[in-house]
């Protein structure tokens, strides 16, 4: 490994109900391996990135299949280590039509949510690494969970490591303990150099509201935003209009000090799993980043791993340049 | 029980074929329960109601399977015995886009058909209830269904306990025997408090056409009921535009003695199982009518619930109040 | 047999991912009978027409197993021997919404392949045949097996038996060998009276654009085939617009020496399996010959099952006279 | 067609429940077609045999799927018409270890029970015919069936072509109607040449019990039986000692009027399909009686054949000689 | 109710991997509901004994379909309420041959743990009963559920309901927490008249070993038991001998103040799913005492329930009186 | 890495019927990796040794969905690139009782078969290796895999590396090509410290048979083995007893140049998946070599991963030292 992208984070199993029956409707469920951070390292992975992923799972066979998963798929899992804990779970049953998709979390006292701050060997954990990931939802988890989340970003910042922060704010995970997530996530945004995030999750940065709309309104949010954070060069977020389960439109905007890019809207129909789209996302600009594209070019490639996660069963994202390319190709019907 | 519904009619099990397969194209079946009384029984009985269903089926694990599927959600069973005869059994292929979905019907000497008025401890089965709801698919089945049917409704009507009847007409059923549908439909609608019919029910049942459009012409059919049924006071319906297999638009009708609404069409995309939709319809009806609430939120509730059924694989709706309130909210993400 | 049509091609086996999964996402795969010959054979088989076919697979369980599934529906396969080689195989992920969806083909070796123009007891093979099917695939595998295509069609044009061919123009499987597919497909339209094709495969066999747009130019294109191959009489085609890969708009056009019919366009939208749709036109289109009917309606009846074929799982149009009806009917909801 | 068997008796499909589950236990439910017949014919196609069915389903998909399967396994289905009624069906749950199998019939009404002699066009469907195979099943299904089986039985008597008889006495079938099963059952025996059926089979056609033991009494039944039915010249039989559901021991035994062979008895363990074993065993010995084999080679060929069947699910045997041949041979282990 | 059982202690949601699969080796899941008291409240039921059980599951779809399960089965859920906490899980994976199978908890911090002696209203719960089912697993789940359950059985014992105990001794469980498992168990069969245990647990209990061997020690072991526990008046157990992990062979004992039985040994083989046999045992006893049979009677019904339960997919014992006569009357193939 | 082991062979798709079916009896496949040395490599890493697997695929999906299970299991596989070619693929139905299982091979024109000895950078490949494992498959492939099997023995020799050799002696493969298998295996043998393989193996390899029986026959041939062959210092082989399908014994013997052991034998009963099992001897013979156990230990780990392998699905061997623990430790009921 070497200048390879280290994301930290929970990994989850997910249990989805078959089909779009509801949850144990009928006595089966289909497992997948999830977690925000995870699925951008294997989406990173499946891109010919080297990726590595720090975490913390239980002993046992439901720790290995996740680690087995990332491992499957390429990515470095040797900061992956067990402790004591659970595995921490989520279900989920898919919506359909005028239906939405519900999860019922079942992630209390997982191993990773138990780690803290010193169960993790920063900076060593950093080694030839030149990018770390990591999101809010981590912080989210408790106070062990945010200090873990805390010393992870400031020991990349020490190092001189661009970190990569999504905010996946989660006020149902904020509000169950004493916690002050607009200090917390400041100084997580504060060591960041790419943000994944919109207007709303500026707002809450900083405490004020955008008034104008549209477009306006978002490039006025990412110039408070490199103001108030002065390592920051880059903003990432996507629109999503929900038509309903199976069709939302999305379109893709990447703001840097110096100009924007704003997409057309995309319809993605015939949507088979909505789950890890925003993780997508994240992997699709980092690739594009670290592919050396302009702002237009890493807007779209992120644009195009986020539509294309739509279509895909399970949390991440597997798709290959191929993928990206017959994408933007607008190739929809059988490549023989 | 207390204040509950009793729901009278024939259990069904339905055998469909997986995926989008033609009956049989491979050799796999999925089991349902259904029918149209059972399906109100089990919808009520998730939304908290009191329910009971009275039926018959045969002895034997085919029975047994039935009964425990409505006790599983809630529904009072003691009502249901078995008896000599066939458990009735439908087949189903879902269609798909341009191809439309298919029955194949096999209730031919079942339990229930066979079973004839005095098969029923009426009025005893009757005892707290405050509704009794049925359909016009049993007075189809046959002379002895006709006359249970009536039976049964009068029983309730001579006690001073509401009767809701659904209308279903099914001309196949009704011209497979020497019957008179009008005459049976009418004495049965006249037993009748709450109708599920439209203006092609109530043309049927008065011998009369109704020549305006639109809203109009359903008015015109209700006033003509109400005329014509003293006891009559609501009338329900649906407005289904069907699109294609997957898509169709539906609108909820709800005609009193003193006023009518009417709701917008809602487009209901990624249709997973249309089947029961009108038997969701009549318990959110009812759900709504037993909630207290006014001839608007009467006809969404109904709206909602025949709309959610669309999502749900299996014959009856199983959705509480939370996904009423979610679907009326215009949640169609995923909730977390 | 007699009056029958002999299909001449590959059998090949199918390997999908389940739902829509990418290949070996998960370890499973479904298995369907295929082959565009095949597909035609037992599309016009359920259709009600004597259909015969020609091929060769390898002795075993494979072999066996395609060879049972034509059996199955109603296809002579006394014509279908053993010989040395594979079974073809290919895999197939379906896509969804904005992804494609993807074919690996390992069909290298088969016994088909294999089969060179004398492994064919042409033409006693023909014996009661009125019309032998075979398609572009076949003469593109390789040198022997543009033979034994050739070969094929010559003997029927040389016993009056008429020829119907389906360019399927693949240039993938064209450019592994030294060919010249003009030269191959020009005999081969030679002796057809029915070929399926648009204007843009008349161009490769005539080796000139046409260009006009939209019917002016299909036209054009029709006009010029006629002019190059006296046998020719209709020339049938599609007109497919991509939405996503799961809804697509489509219209049928037929051209004959007099006169032309082009069909308003359909939308297929829900489709659950678009592979073997052009072979379900073919059917429809002999079908619609077969049957007498003029070219309006042998046009709906190519579009009618074109249309359906997109949502059977599986490559060959199992539809019957019944299903046709009910699509031109406009039959999209439940059939009971 | 020539020198073929002919096959007459119903078609039934049966629906299991997958796993060693309860009826319904789970939603679904796995298929295949039966018919104790139909399952002799499917096991005589498979080993080269020329072999037809007659019998009546119901149009549609239900009676095209029991021909579709017959067909697939080289069975002609000429003779196999629609009719009124509906489709035989039968429901299954597999015993295992100490719990026995579980069936549950749904049978009555079927098209082929509510057909009657005439309905069968007696001589012309045993047009070159050397076989008439058909059993007691039929019979005890009512009277019109037993009248169909008597009118087949006697026109293939009158026309000199051999007629085998499988006993398979159902003594629930011949109780629900007011029977005479000696009477009928002594008749169909006096037409056949082949019997299938043991000691118990002969004591109840010919009113008296066998009072040996073991081999002597089977044989003392068979003379009695040779004496009693001048035309028979072959008795075959297999006698099985049930340890559990999951192993079963059974030892062949074929009485021609000049000698006997009775087999070691062969451990079958790991049953994974009981059902049709007795068929497999019928298809065994006419299998070897066809194929010119002596008593030991006919008795082995059914031993074989009914052992393999419990290998396989599915109501019929699908095996070849090949099979055959590496039973006798002793192997076990994998075959590469 | 009246006169009922009711049954106290956790419901669990056991999560298997298909197959003989380790976890997760694939990505699929069965669910089934256990519990160890829910099994025997599901196997009384399924007997046709009025059985209601008492518990606490998380408000949402997990809980549900736990107290859905045991409704199904005619248990009354009246008792089980909703409470703060995970639904309890346990995974499974099955071993085969001489593979062990395999179990993972994940029940810390599960509803039912949480709920202390004062979160169930003893002794209205018990309103009507004439016995309280409990087991030693409850009490060894942490302090609380410790307390819980002595208040339970001391409700019981106070109000004169007769209590069965089943020992499940899990040292696993026990030494998770500073527990004294002998003083909390001795205190729990002090208020027990029925004991479901062997000669290991009475040594944990008395804090005595017993040196005969076979029955001469487990009568000794009784005698003390006996001797120690005024109330006591019958003990029942089974002796296991695992030949693999297929096939066990099981004996019954019952040891009363005056007599005991001990049955012969059972070959189960073909083992299906050995979990809840112990429950499955306790349910048959308890049967065969409130069927008012003898002491033989008492251990052959306790046997035929714990050897049919290892047939049957799930954790309880869905078999009903038919079944335990089958099985006593040796029957092991087909029944039709 | 580093002491590491390298395995060098062919990765191979399994394509199962699922449960007992023959070969596309129904329309599915479950997949699985498998490939001798890969199942080695696999079965190594997952008992904690490092292993790399040295091989050639095609490129996508397949030839990645190989290399992904392979790193799942913790193997490194920087050493599988792409070529071109097939993915090599075998069909396989599991016998049940009196029937075997079937294998049908499809690995012609694979990639892997068509790469010769000049594919590999031989002895790159094998830096900071100290063992090198193949098997006598590759070198039956043909001659330009005989070619690279003696190349990466060769290399290995010539290092000092030890190589690890297993027979795995297929008639049917060398018969395919002008091969000379004595000539090449002795070749290969030669450069071997440690054989996989009996009496038999060596009885062709030096043209001489072994007249005694049993133990004595094999100390005799290994002696004749360890005379001939130098390098060789352990020979290790299983002797397998099939009753049928179902139930094999089982027993393992280690011959050093001083000292044999060999085990009693184990009846390893409800088999359910005996692909793979010699390959588990091999991988359990090498990690008791690499733990530093005596030849008794070394004999009882491959005797206990071997047994353990006929339990689980796949090819490979997943157990870990935990279950060899158990194994030896005679658990077979519930580890809880």
């Amino acid at each position: 490994m070497g200048n390879h992208v280290v994301c930290f984070g929970e990994l989850l199993l997910r249990l989805t109900a078959p089909g779009r029956e509801l949850l144990l409707q009928s006595g089966r469920l289909d497992v997948h391996v999830g977690g925000a951070e995870a699925n951008v390292a294997i989406g990173l992975a499946r891109l010919g990135h080297q990726a590595a992923m720090v975490s913390r799972v239980p002993a046992g066979p439901l720790g290995e299949a996740a680690i087995g998963h990332l491992r499957r798929h390429g990515v470095d899992v040797s900061g992956v280590g067990t402790a004591a804990g659970r595995m921490g779970l989520y279900f989920l049953s898919f919506g359909a039509g005028v239906r939405a998709s519900d999860i019922v979390y079942d992630r209390e006292g997982s191993a990773f949510a138990r780690a803290g701050a010193g169960d993790f060997a920063w900076p060593a954990l950093l080694d030839g690494a030149d990018l770390l990931h990591l999101s809010g939802v981590t912080a989210a988890l408790g106070p062990d969970s945010a200090a873990a989340a805390l010393a992870a970003a400031e020991a990349a910042a020490a190092r001189g490591i661009a970190v990569s922060f999504d905010g996946n704010y989660r006020a149902q995970l904020w509000n169950a303990w004493g916690s002050d997530p607009r200090a917390v996530l400041t100084r997580l945004v504060g060591t960041a150099e790419i943000m994944f995030g919109n207007h709303r999750d500026i707002s809450l940065l900083l405490g004020r509201e955008f008034s104008g709309d549209g477009e306006a309104r978002r490039r006025e949010a990412a110039d408070a935003a490199f103001a108030a954070f002065p390592k920051l060069r880059l903003i990432a977020s996507t629109a999503r209009h929900v038509v309903d389960a199976d069709t939302h439109r999305i379109a893709a905007r990447v703001d840097a000090r110096e100009g924007s890019v704003q997409t057309e809207e995309v319809s993605v129909a015939g949507i088979v799993d909505r789950i890890g789209a925003g993780d997508a996302f994240a992997a699709g600009v980092l690739h594009g980043l670290r592919s050396g594209l302009d702002l237009e070019g890493i807007a779209r490639s992120g644009l195009a791993l986020t539509c294309l996660k739509h279509s895909l069963p399970g949390d991440a994202s597997l798709f290959t340049q191929r993928d990206i390319d017959a994408f933007n190709a607008g190739e929809r019907d059988v490549r023989r």
